[in-house]
């Protein structure tokens, strides 16, 4: 059997310009690879990456740097999602030239009322597959992409290029039917998020994908998933019930930028408008961590 | 640490006519103490129960003949939801006089558009526990009660006439974080679904509700965790992933009435207008569950 | 052509033991016949009408009494809703006894997760229709009753006993379709809000049902339409815009309570636990009825 | 009192290649312009015009090339859309320099998840309306865009930049009140769709933005209203019942296009992998427009 994956999706760092900070991306993802030794990295790909308010050219600069920073130590996924296909393709050519080992594409929305039908995704997918020689990535998150059926999410898996799914559902019923379904079934390896880890690694799923410190976190846990110390397990995924939630009204990058500015990876603030966490909420989320897997990382007088 | 609690909802049968058939309950719910051991039966609780078509003398005759069929041998909780409170009180006195170790009530939907707020919810809550001395089971199940926040959540979870919750998300995140604030914190045992069981059990929740045959299979899970098996409780874990979600298009009660028909014990088909599973779904059903840990109850000519 | 329907469905009043206010009642049905000339009345129909609370006796008692008020004025459709067909025939016989002209019955949510099929659908009306000689109002209103696609609705339709539809839906998109395909089709006539009344007509649709006093101001609605008074329908008309808008998060029922009682017309307070309008807010309610067609019922001294 | 406008929005028609098919945009602007008498042209403004498949330049171009077909006839106005206010604010310079007179910005999704606070949505538009003299259009479009509540979208409308709002949703409860908090409050122009043209008028909104050939019947239907003649308005309006609700299952790009190949001014199929209606869907659809308003436009010959 493989090793669990933890494919792991650093957040942007910005200057006060608004152009991404690369000293800083530098060392978060040193701290991705060296200390959470993330399976994979990925650039640009998900939305809690900030990758959506950059031009092409800074989104291609961006997985250049990425792949650059990585140095080869790990695989690089590059995300490439974008309403058009051919903008798709066109970023798949440059990831590939760079290097990447895969590329990760969110179903996405019909920009105009509706749903897509199983054919409209299907051809879109094939579309790209038939451009590229990289493994595809298919990423499931409904609200910047499209909600995806059950049925529609095997059909998907079922194509030769589609080697992976990314699933943002928390919804234990649907990630346990795909599980079976997809991963167990040989289509696709299944990945989910920070908060279904152990139950997806439980149930036989691959892995889960997400931005850092989560991925530390994530990293104690696989291991002792490995070590079958399921008991130890259990009480590192407890932390995620409420790190990020309790904070989630800000948003899932905020809140984990605040964290990596505690911990002394420092990765700045969210892109505007979005607002960093007030001061009393980051001494709450200070509080918490502490006591928890990323507590060592707090030296006595960075209390914050 | 208290063990973990498997609270079973007996399906309801119904006669041709479409009263309760209660030696059929009777068979069902002898089935659901000896063989699934449960911890507390619910009697008309839960809406897959069929309950909600009854009228309210037939809902007392349903609560009378499940506490007279479980004969002591384990705690009985009442449902006792209706939109108006003095319904409800009425049924918990009624409850009370027959035995029941506790009630059950729905988080209401506001009759007319919009949510309840969280007043309304603690007011309603409060005026049934003026009226009882019975400990109250907070149920959430949107759709055909109230969509309650984390928050509202919390908020009735502290009131000391409530000491158990059932929750009918599968939204990992949302049962994290509450088993955590809820049963965690000290306010009340949190109790989720077969989905849901072994994760809730790893993160410190009190058990599941479920109707049979569910229940046999839930309670293996629950004997395998209690022995620190994790292997095995994955391996039965796993067996939720495709039972029932793979013929949910049909409901809740077909699929489990399905099943236990299936396995000999028959509850009969679901109340109209509602279809049981077609004989083709039915052989779909019967051919998954004889790979797993209910194959032993069908016999070699009950091919089904 | 038929004049345009208005279907009123009177409030509930609860004397402070919360059992039906029998001359309140008669009162309100007054105002509703004589002031807002009704062409029909609803018994306990909608869930504005906080009959959900009701055993059902009590709600028997309450179409009873309405008949009994309305003292054969004009018709009266009774609302017989209920997940149990059997339960809304029984109704529907005894409503057909009283002299009732028609049945309502609310398109029912599965009581266990999903929605219902077409065929559950198609089966729950025609079991009812089997029994019944009154023509039936098939009525949609999602979250006490079941989502139902423009297909499905239009098949409903089609079913010879139903012969209105009331919609509670305010998607003028999907109204214009449905008016179009089942009203001016011929297959039963369809029946909005008070939002939508003006919309309605003027696209072919038959009318409106809402509870008072919104009913007085949908009479003149009516009559400046019947009249080709169209500036004035659409004057009018605006009324809805605020009125009971503003004030919705408490709900409809407690909205149209207030300003039956600020009226003169008083119906008391919601069914607890549901709150009344605060004084400030009955105060800009006040406020604002004063400037429209319910401002002459405001004598000098009762300013709010 | 003003003129009600009437905002169009060209279909964006593409090459062989994916490219704007500019000698096509300038046939079917001309259509707008002369046919339909539009107040004003959008470009590049709504996801129905499919720019989103567009990288920054060719948005750029798509601006630049409608801005030179409509020649001055009427105004222009700028869709200037991003996720990043400062791409926002770069295109809107872009437009100011090529003699745009309005702006229109999608009030944005939070990339990650959640919605926007209102603080979010107010500091994303000062942000905006700080580097542009340019007025400011609020595009409300709930999917590609934030769902913003009444509340929001009332504290946006006072921001004195914004002087008009386009609201994709068909809820006529929550247009009527907006329409009287927003455009009857002085605070901006409150623009609606087909669907709701009729119903806006009455109100007292100030028009529709739509793309053609919808314009056309939308012209027809402006001109009715204002000549009084509200029958023939009714009459008009009616047509936008089954125009393009019965296929909006393909999306509404598809359809118009399909109505637009339909009457002579054609402008190709939908970007991929966007389906064209088939050719059946399309004899459907050109038998209904034949009965209306756009039949003048079908030739003998042309039958589809």
């Amino acid at each position: 059997m493989e090793l669990p994956g933890l494919i792991v999706a650093p957040l942007t760092p910005f200057t006060a310009a608004l152009e991404v900070d690369v000293p800083a991306l530098q060392r978060e993802i040193d701290y991705i690879v060296q200390d959470c030794r993330a399976t994979m990295v990925v650039a640009a790909g998900v939305e809690t990456q900030e990758y959506t308010y950059l031009g092409l050219d800074q989104r291609k600069a961006l997985i250049r740097d990425t792949i650059a920073c990585v140095e080869g130590r790990v695989p690089v996924m590059a995300g490439i999602s974008h309403p058009s296909f051919k903008t798709a393709i066109a970023l798949a050519h440059f990831a590939e030239d760079l290097g990447a080992a895969a590329v990760q594409v969110l179903a996405p929305l019909r920009p105009f009322a509706g749903a897509p039908t199983q054919a409209d995704l299907m051809a879109y997918y094939e579309a790209i597959a038939r451009e590229t020689r990289l493994p595809i990535t298919l990423y499931l998150n409904p609200g910047p992409g499209a909600e995806v059926s059950v049925a529609d999410t095997i059909a998907l898996a079922r194509l030769p290029a589609v080697t992976l799914i990314k699933e943002s559902s928390r919804d234990l019923a649907r990630v346990s039917r795909l599980i079976v379904e997809v991963d167990r079934a040989g289509h696709a390896r299944y990945f989910t998020t920070m908060q279904m880890l152990l139950a997806t690694l439980q149930l036989g799923g691959s892995g889960a994908t997400m931005p850092p410190p989560g991925s530390e976190i994530a990293r104690h846990i696989i291991d002792a998933f490995v070590a079958k110390d399921h008991e130890r397990a259990a009480a590192l995924q407890l932390e995620f019930a409420l790190f990020p939630s309790k904070w989630m009204h800000r948003g899932l990058a905020p809140v984990m930028k605040a964290a990596m500015n505690l911990i002394g990876v420092p990765v700045g603030d969210p892109y505007p408008p979005y607002a960093p966490l007030t001061s009393e909420e980051t001494h709450a989320l200070a509080a918490l961590l502490r006591t928890g897997a990323l507590g060592h990382r707090f030296s006595a007088s960075a209390a914050a």
